[in-house]
């Protein structure tokens, strides 16, 4: 159980030479998932050795350009080169129209199925679930219709202490499944192990929360709590505090809050606006309320393991 | 009167980490132009330095992806950036649908005027022109409705020799406009002196043709004959010949045959597929029948300065 995040945009729209918008690509518990998709991200897919069949799930938080203008060259690439398998994308709703209206006027048929999940839920909800991941929205206060993502591994069955186990002839194999799942042995006779004596506590299950755009609003607090890594945006240092309430974005200080209300183990900054040339000011305000902290930064890599 | 061009991206559609789609920058007799608008040519521009302030007029060839998919990112920046001035944007008819679909859905209103110059005849036609330009569309053969452009310069008055007009004490200031514009002098006691007595040749106007994207064809040639610069698109070699007629390509000796038929002074290739690995196939390709050739490049500047 392992969590990686690659980023591949983290600035805000003003285009600038080196500087692509949001874009991130999520490895958790063996699943692939691009989240947003602003203008170039399939460049950086490429630059940063991203296969795009891991790309099966892409969320999209909200339909501003600089989280999606990327996204249409993307499915055009998938088609050219003959994508088969399906590509499921989540996102509010009037991004369907969107895209097929772009694949008719370029004449861009692609091959693949492309299943829209529309998100129209000012509530969080669980919109992705498998064996192994869970998604749920995490409904953000912004200028438009907004959702953040948290992304949580599956827990998973407890571990045999094998030598305990041994120790008690009359467990047989077909037990161990219920064993696994929690239960207490208890033979014909009515002789009971208690689990505890027979298992260990499995790995801790990991939690990654994408929170971009926003403007401050603890309501996301009880959604995020704890989780192992929290990336909330910081357009805005607090010199720009009343810049970001009017815009609905957030400042690196109000970042830092949320993460230490939330209790969350460390906390990723991004989304800076243009204005600010030294990105180390945001360590330095988050930092004088929480830490870790630490800033993203194209193909940057953030991992996260599980000692258990 | 000078003629320079700026390749912001000169690749086929086919991602890669290096590889921009088709964009280019045009500055002539002071006008500056951008062509084509890939995923990603704001960024290319602030790469090469050109201010967003010289964009006024846009020309797209035709609605594939690749040529047009950086083109709302681009409008969207230009309102982020509180542009006031004038866009005007020449391509095919349904364009005008998609950016306005777009900025709708994504809430990007802009404040500046955009004037839609939707381009729908087979003919070439005169679609730009002011005191020192004009641009007129060269139908091209793809799989989709799809213009090439050719600019040229305006025509300068014949240059004063005012070591001969002294000469001649009865040509007075009043005289000179109708003797830069060609006419003979002629005094009111009906003496001649010939114009070519009193004036130089003005300067050669010069003219770019941008040919890209489409198929080998006779038909352009008429109308880029012996212009200074050509631009043609050479997706393929000739090894893949039946594939460029398949998908409405040219080869890079097409390119080059169609350069030497229209007696152009020099020819630029691009629109590489990215089969080929060594674009330097292209040039020697492209030279066994034609020269001087040259091969776009991201970055690179091609000038033409005049000589007269």
């Amino acid at each position: 159980m392992s969590l990686k995040l690659t980023i591949l945009g983290c600035h805000s729209a003003t285009p600038r030479s080196f500087a692509n918008p949001t874009a991130q690509f999520l490895e958790i518990n063996d699943r692939g998932f691009l989240i947003d998709c602003g203008e170039g991200t399939q460049t950086q897919l490429r630059k940063y050795k991203i296969k795009f069949s891991q790309i099966k799930h892409i969320f999209i938080s909200h339909l501003h350009g600089d989280h999606i203008y990327g996204l249409i060259g993307l499915i055009s690439s998938f088609g050219l080169l003959s994508r088969q398998t399906d590509l499921h994308i989540f996102a509010p709703k009037e991004l369907e129209e969107l895209i097929n209206i772009q694949l008719s006027i370029t004449k861009s048929w692609v091959s693949f199925p492309i299943i829209f999940h529309p998100l129209t839920s000012k509530n969080s909800e669980l919109i992705f679930e498998d064996k192994k991941v869970e998604v749920h929205t995490i409904p953000l206060k912004h200028r438009i219709y907004t959702n953040g993502f948290l992304f949580k591994e599956k827990a998973r069955d407890r571990k045999l202490n094998m030598k305990a186990v041994k120790e008690h002839p009359q467990i047989e194999v077909c037990d161990y499944h219920k064993i696994k799942k929690g239960h207490d042995f208890v033979s014909p006779e009515g002789e009971i192990i208690p689990n505890c004596d027979l298992t260990y506590d499995p790995p801790k299950i990991l939690q990654y929360a994408f929170c971009s755009d926003t403007a401050y609003s603890k309501k996301i607090i009880p959604l995020i709590r704890e989780v192992d890594l929290l990336y909330h945006e910081s357009t805005f240092l607090e010199d720009n505090k009343t810049l970001a309430k009017l815009t609905k974005h957030a400042t690196a200080l109000e970042a830092a809050s949320i993460a230490k209300e939330a209790g969350v183990k460390r906390l990723l900054l991004g989304h800076y606006s243009s204005r600010y040339k030294n990105e180390e000011l945001f360590l330095q305000e988050a930092c004088s309320v929480f830490t870790p902290v630490e800033l993203s930064e194209q193909g940057k890599v953030f991992q996260v393991e599980n000692q258990a």
